[in-house]
């Protein structure tokens, strides 16, 4: 999901550090950051950016670092005044991830933008928090290896672990949680800690890797990640398969999962986000629920498993599209699937698409993307669905008039609805967005007193509350 | 790996509470478990037993637990008297983890033994922590599902969760730390959480269940655990390769993941356990270097990867055994795998087997298997290795005549050696075995300050320490 600046509006930050205490920050973090420290208002909105619906907060400067220790001193800085600190990479998370409701300083990772090292033999890499998922693929090419997660946005790896990202490989290559292998972190009091070393697993000590990945910065800055690479498959074989509701497609998914069916990818897209596909990217696919599947393997493999797959759709009454397995073909039809975000806009001009994330157990997708649709079409929203239905994961965009108050209160209240429903189903009210400020509300409803350990955590890591304050946990 | 109870010894607990506390919660306990609550020197030894050298330590009571609510019953009685609580499944673990150093009360987890739920369609069960590994893959045959998660022994799921354990399988299916959706825990208060529901990802704040997976038990107890379920293959295949050296072997291993051929299992065993397994399982392999391989898939899948593989370990200069294929003998051939602790055991008879582990990155693998070796030849001491090789995790199994104070100083020094050996190859001191009482003087060499963020974490959930005191982190 890239930018969307479409009515979204800015709000001044709630300072809760004197005009004093900033005069003095700006003095230290100017002479040590030179003209990487900014102030003026161009360059703090464009920090306080995302790409949902809550109004931007801006920081009061941005520090754009270019290494480790320039992290670590523009956190030890903030720590001494008691100055919130919030990571930016590319500004792509959805919950307002990036905003500054208490103030503060935003530190700006793109220029970390290294890839250190590949291990070709190891199947790793350390990389800085700034390289994209693009950048770091574009590096790898000529290694045959490739970096799988793949988010809507090309967004930071850095971000990507923030966020506990995944996206449509996750089915077959697992998300953040399952790739980063360690990192360097940057503690909210500036000291400089290592989560592990490179071995692929470990039985030493907490899984700190796992704590800072999706903590959304509120534990610390993420200064260097070792990641997980895969061998780029031999072959690649893809099947699109068309069916006349979603519980039909959703029988298909399931059966393919139980089948043992290696899926590298399995997305839904229902009837309305078909229709907006076929216009925007010159498809023709037959306006009802689709599933773009795709198999990673050797040619004899792949070929096997599009026969199966083509076996199961027909036993669950649906049809494939010959053509879809073209290498030409199906570049195209992923570039769509990819592009489905910007296609669903376009179903109404000028509107705004509110993109909202949640997953549930597989056995309760297709009720509950029923429910999604009936629920939107009451309400009068219009709400196209896609999904990565291998992990019951999907994606409701309500496109909104942010004009209309009263449709603008509809869409939150869905919105709300939503979460609720992916909880009564025993599954989140975010499988890979993350929290932000957004969901805060919903995470108690979900986990309970969970919520208390994470407080707790917190508190024992940042007891001064300046990493990414207000998101996350309730205040 | 299972009990080997020749020569530990047993010293008394240095209690930290005195006589009239542990009457109060005597009588207290007693009430509420009646026979359930056992103070017999035999049930206490036998609760601190562990399959290590490591002194045994044993609690001064053990409550057998049948519920949740029993649990944080007894949690929440401990606490109040400030006094310690160590969980108990099989007693299987290596490192010392069952000890109770501080004195205290063993919660023997053994009757939770109920597979509570499975959702086939989820590929998802959920399960009391008492469950061992076989007793659901036995319940779980008729459904075509299974847990692939294979210790040496046969181990409790929630003991397994705790010390993040892994096993032959993990280069497919993962670790502990892959397989576990979300937990039931008892925290140190008593209180109880859920760390996530059953969706199969999540991106809704910090990643709890995995900071409980590997915490062994000193950051609460682990009450209930979802699990991620496995279609069993329609084919298993298995290949045996036979290596004039480790260094040979090993160019297999990283030209085979490099290939990206799926394999399900890739284990080394070097000449010394060849020749052991050979006279303890009646099996004639070339004494040299030997790589078990097992694929999984459809037949003709396997049957390609299968080929694929053949042809790596001829171009690496090793030869396969033609019978090693057909299911008699592949079962026979894994059976001995799983023995190889016991054959190496015959190679002494009467010596003690000390399970160590270590893991690397797979670049480093043969110089660390070599230089392993010619340490322990150097230091004169027998010490058969087996290793998960495509993890680069390998066990090393000194053979030590525990009567012979130089050569257990000498065997002591040497694992020392090889946990300081995996840290410099960027590894670490236990891929699977966990840090218990056994490698805490390792951790902070391995990790530096990240071990101040583990006592920070568990000083925030654990003031009182009084779960599983002495464990993982250094006092």
């Amino acid at each position: 999901m890239a930018a969307n600046p479409s009515s979204v509006q800015t709000a001044p930050s709630a300072k809760r550090y004197s005009d004093q205490t900033w005069s003095d920050i700006c003095d230290v973090l100017s002479k040590r950051f030179a003209e990487r420290f900014q102030t003026g208002e161009a360059i703090r909105e464009q920090h306080a950016h995302t790409t949902t619906w809550i109004t931007n907060q801006p920081p009061d400067a941005v520090v754009f670092a270019t290494s480790t220790d320039e992290v670590a001193f523009t956190v030890r800085t903030c720590a001494a005044h008691n100055v919130p600190v919030i990571p930016y990479g590319v500004g792509s998370s959805l919950e307002g991830h990036v905003n500054a409701p208490q103030g503060g300083v935003s530190i700006d990772l793109s220029r970390m933008d290294k890839v250190l090292e590949i291990h070709a033999g190891d199947f790793d890499c350390v990389v800085q928090p700034g390289v994209t998922r693009k950048q770091l693929n574009e590096h790898l090419r000529d290694q045959g290896l490739f970096f799988p997660i793949d988010p809507g946005a090309d967004a930071t790896l850095g971000g990507m672990a923030s966020t506990r990202a995944s996206g449509t490989n996750a089915v077959r290559y697992g998300t953040m949680k399952d790739v980063v292998i360690s990192m360097e972190v940057v503690l909210p009091d500036g000291r400089v800690m290592r989560t592990g070393q490179r071995a692929p697993k470990s039985s030493a000590g907490y899984d700190l890797t796992r704590m800072m990945i999706g903590a959304e910065g509120t534990l610390g800055i993420i200064t260097e990640l070792t990641l997980k690479l895969f061998g780029i498959p031999e072959t690649v074989g893809s099947v699109a398969a068309s069916f006349a509701s979603v519980d039909q497609a959703s029988r298909a998914v399931i059966a393919t999962m139980q089948y043992g069916l290696p899926v590298a990818r399995i997305e839904l897209l229902d009837a309305l986000t078909v229709r907006a596909m076929n216009d925007y990217s010159n498809l023709n696919f037959d306006e009802m629920p689709l599933l773009l599947v795709e198999f990673h393997g050797s040619d004899t493999a792949v070929g096997e498993y599009m026969e199966l797959f083509r076996d199961i759709v027909e036993d669950n009454g649906g049809h494939t599209t010959p053509s879809a397995n073209s290498p030409e073909e199906r570049t195209r039809i992923w570039q769509a699937r990819h592009d489905s975000y910007w296609a669903a806009l376009q179903l109404r001009p000028g509107a705004k698409g509110i993109a909202t994330d949640i997953c549930v157990p597989i056995s309760k997708l297709a009720e509950c993307v029923g429910k999604a649709q009936a629920r939107a079409d009451a309400d009068g929203l219009l709400a196209p669905i896609v999904g990565h239905v291998g992990d019951g994961n999907f994606h409701v965009i309500p496109l909104i008039d942010m004009d209309d108050d009263d449709e603008v209160a509809r869409a939150k209240t869905y919105i709300a609805w939503l979460s609720d429903l992916a909880i009564e189903a025993g599954g989140t009210c975010t499988g890979e967005h993350g929290i932000g400020q957004g969901k805060i509300g919903y995470l108690r409803r979900e986990l309970g007193d969970a919520v208390d350990v994470m407080v707790a955590i917190k508190h024992a890591l940042d007891p001064q509350d300046i990493m990414n304050p207000g998101k996350i946990l309730p205040n």
